[in-house]
């Protein structure tokens, strides 16, 4: 059937045409794929010209997939800053590896919309089993259940959420929070280092950004518990209301770990609720040699673990585990009777312990990357990332020229170049040379670097985790790092 | 190279295996929707049963993708609830067409995190367009900007954020709303008939249930504009503080259409925020025969509209479009260092403006639909689907037997098995007889009805809304009924 005729037909994309088409994508991601590095990681434009490359207005009539190829072709994928380069280095890596964007093209095939089991009971029971492969890969208890969301940043409003119905007398659900005057102010802790995702959350949940008391870190930017004791009881003491500690394992400038063993003990001897945002560093536990630093936060009352970083996985996927699901449920659940379907207790309902009704059968991707590179070949992948993370902090300890900012208890360095005669004259100076060195180097489009401020100072900021990563990118950014420094000093 | 030499490399899955078993999944897709008819709608399946079949564990070592999909075929595909199926009638119809597949394929491929510009200039510049396609698309004036996210659950959830955030004086954000005896508690209004998203978002937002108030609605299910106007001065009088005013434009039951321009002026007299949801028929106003009912929604200060239900849209993408941005930016903008990026005031940092920070690259696959399709293609569907609505509402009208319980101002139909000598005995009894119509049809697996409840009596309901659905499949829906109705009342 031609395209004309099944304009005519007005269906669907022609099941024929579908194939063929199917199999040219197909070519078009593979080569993607293979010819990475061809692409500067990061597109030299100005914001603004593809908007004025695209029409302004949509199409009356239809357009060929070939049309439409060739702009993709020609605007998009060559304009995009590139996740999946092996020479990406900047933020955390987040990377759909092979397996992984398989598993998309088969959940998008399907379309399954995973609300309750009836609609979905392939999709729920996968979903059901994954969370648990998840869990026992990284180490944590039977009692963490759990499901998918899509980013961290509603993982945590999730759990924040449920914390805050945990409130003993609050009923926050049926009662709502302003208008009554028996309530106190709410608090929320987390160090300041903690993810801008925490505080947006605690703005979603009517905390309010006063409402989030940021505790102090210690040298190597992990919270200190015994200011996060004393901020409890002076809130306390003033009549507010604290509902939630948040730890993070891996925070977001330097990976510090906050001890979320004396956290816990804390938010014990409060009766808080204890929220851990291993995000990042999550995944590290799947190889044993990671999860020491951890240690504590089989603790939690809820705890977040990214996929969609450092476990391969195509965007989005956020596992969300929590200890008490009927809190979840209580908090959340709404059954509508367009909705009701025949109780099955032996299944999870997911829409009913979350925000979204609408879900994307995200466990089929984790299935199948987990089992194409099994739970140790993962393990492997991110050993090797720490290593190389930490041969890398080795050259930065060995060279006077350079300075390490951040301990480096994962794949992620924080440094700055600031030889003794450049820091004789001072922070500023430095940060602005160390600030030139980024956009220097990325400016090569060879590899990509981000920045971020750790105790005030500019750091420079590599984090490896892409399968496709190889040591000899390691050493391009050295060499380009280098020869940058020697220009931003003497320019 | 093969598989056992990729292990060793600990890299990705290499990029000519990657080549084959992208085209191997392109047939399995191609397969699949050619074949779809061969599945009976929903599977019958016994809860933990698919479970029952998966490990209890992942798989230490590495597994051929053989062996993947060959369990994904027997596994998986069969025991979904078939989505794409064009025998699939029940709630709203979630379908993603050819077009919108190979988007979100290409997608995958790319991986490009849309959080800031920088970090994905076409994909951030694509949706900044194709926001302003759809909006020209639905007869939108300009005045509104938008992007997309997930669900329409976090639409509107991020709508009332900003309400919130608009209201004088209150400064949520910053003050958060408990411990401020101050502030009167706040209240949300919607119909009765209003989706359970917006109760969960004002749960969510610390509104709580007791927060919503749920106006009584006509008989044709339309929220009632004069109830809503008493509820508000009482509100007042009491001392809360109306905060918004949800109006449906297509509710979840019986697709009615609040009258949203005399709902504007209420919300223009109390100065509220007006939230439009039509998430299901903001899609139909791409035809301007559906423009009419929906007239006054042009006045909402936010509005979702979802492509992914009738805009064959891949999940998820949900259109959220605003009057004032900089509400928006006000209420959730947060930049960490580690995001700082130069100022590009041209184009928009889309996660200032709602809840997520990772964000995927929907505007691809619409872009590639309203492409592919064309915009007055898209309105033909719809129209057809409209149609045949009607279609089927006159010939319920038309029989005794059968009884309409709604208007069908789209392509959604409410009704119910109720002839004289039935209806004689009492409520209760038809809506036995109507369960029993439902189940014994859809376990047929040809089609797949959902039922709901309207003015207290249960109804079956028929969305139209797939692409692929013919008037043949309709007939054959109307002959089951016809068979499960004779049954049923022997029975």
């Amino acid at each position: 059937m031609t395209h004309a005729q099944n304009r005519e037909r007005l269906g669907d994309m022609d099941a024929s045409e579908f194939r063929v088409a199917a199999h040219r994508v197909a070519d078009l991601v593979a080569d993607y794929l293979e010819e990475l590095e061809r692409h500067p990681v990061r597109p030299s434009l100005r914001p603004g010209a593809v908007r004025a490359a695209l029409p302004e207005t949509a199409p009356a009539a239809p357009e060929s997939l070939d049309e439409i190829l060739r702009d993709y072709a020609s605007l998009i994928e060559p304009n995009i800053t590139h996740w999946q380069h092996p020479g990406f280095l900047a933020y955390f890596s987040s990377v759909a590896s092979g397996p992984g964007i398989l598993g998309e093209w088969l959940a998008a095939g399907l379309n399954a919309n995973v609300m309750f089991w009836q609609n979905a009971p392939a999709p729920t029971e996968l979903e059901e089993r994954v969370v648990g492969w998840l869990r026992d890969l990284v180490g944590l208890p039977e009692v963490f259940d759990g499901m998918f969301t899509d980013t961290a940043s509603v993982s945590t409003l999730t759990a924040l959420v449920a914390a805050r119905q945990a409130l003993p007398g609050l009923d926050a659900r049926r009662r709502g929070l302003a208008g009554r005057p028996e309530v106190g102010a709410l608090r929320l802790y987390c160090s300041e280092e903690a993810h801008s995702s925490v505080e947006k959350a605690a703005i979603v949940v009517g905390i309010g950004r006063d409402g989030v008391s940021k505790i102090g870190v210690d040298t190597e930017f992990r919270m200190r518990p015994e200011l996060l004791e004393a901020a409890i009881e002076r809130d306390r003491r003033d009549g507010a209301l604290p509902c939630a500690v948040v730890a993070t394992l891996g925070t977001t400038s330097s990976t510090s770990v906050d001890p979320v063993d004396a956290v816990a003990d804390c938010c014990e001897r409060h009766g808080l609720w204890l929220h851990v945002d291993a995000a990042y560093a999550g995944t590290a536990a799947i190889s044993p040699r990671f999860r020491e630093p951890l240690r504590g936060w089989e603790r939690a009352d809820s705890l977040v673990i990214n996929p969609h970083k450092w476990l391969f996985t195509p965007l989005d996927a956020s596992l969300l585990l929590f200890r008490q699901p009927e809190i979840f449920r209580e908090a959340f659940s709404l059954v509508a009777d367009y909705m009701r379907t025949p109780e099955t207790p032996e299944v999870h309902n997911f829409n009913e312990y979350g925000i979204q009704l609408g879900r994307r059968f995200r466990a089929l991707k984790v299935w199948m990357i987990l089992r194409y590179f099994g739970g140790a070949g993962i393990g492997r992948r991110v050993e090797q990332h720490c290593d190389w993370a930490r041969e890398w902090a080795d050259w930065v300890d060995a060279h006077d020229a350079w300075e390490r900012l951040a301990p480096v208890p994962f794949a992620t360095l924080c440094f700055r170049y600031a030889p003794p005669t450049l820091r004789a004259r001072g922070d500023a100076v430095v940060d602005r040379v160390n600030q030139a060195i980024l956009d220097a180097v990325n400016d090569t489009g060879e590899v990509y670097l981000s920045g971020t401020r750790l105790a005030g100072r500019f750091a420079l900021r590599v984090s490896i985790g892409n399968p496709r990563t190889e040591w000899r990118h390691l050493e391009r950014c050295f060499e380009l790092l280098e020869e940058a420094a020697a220009r931003a000093e003497t320019g």
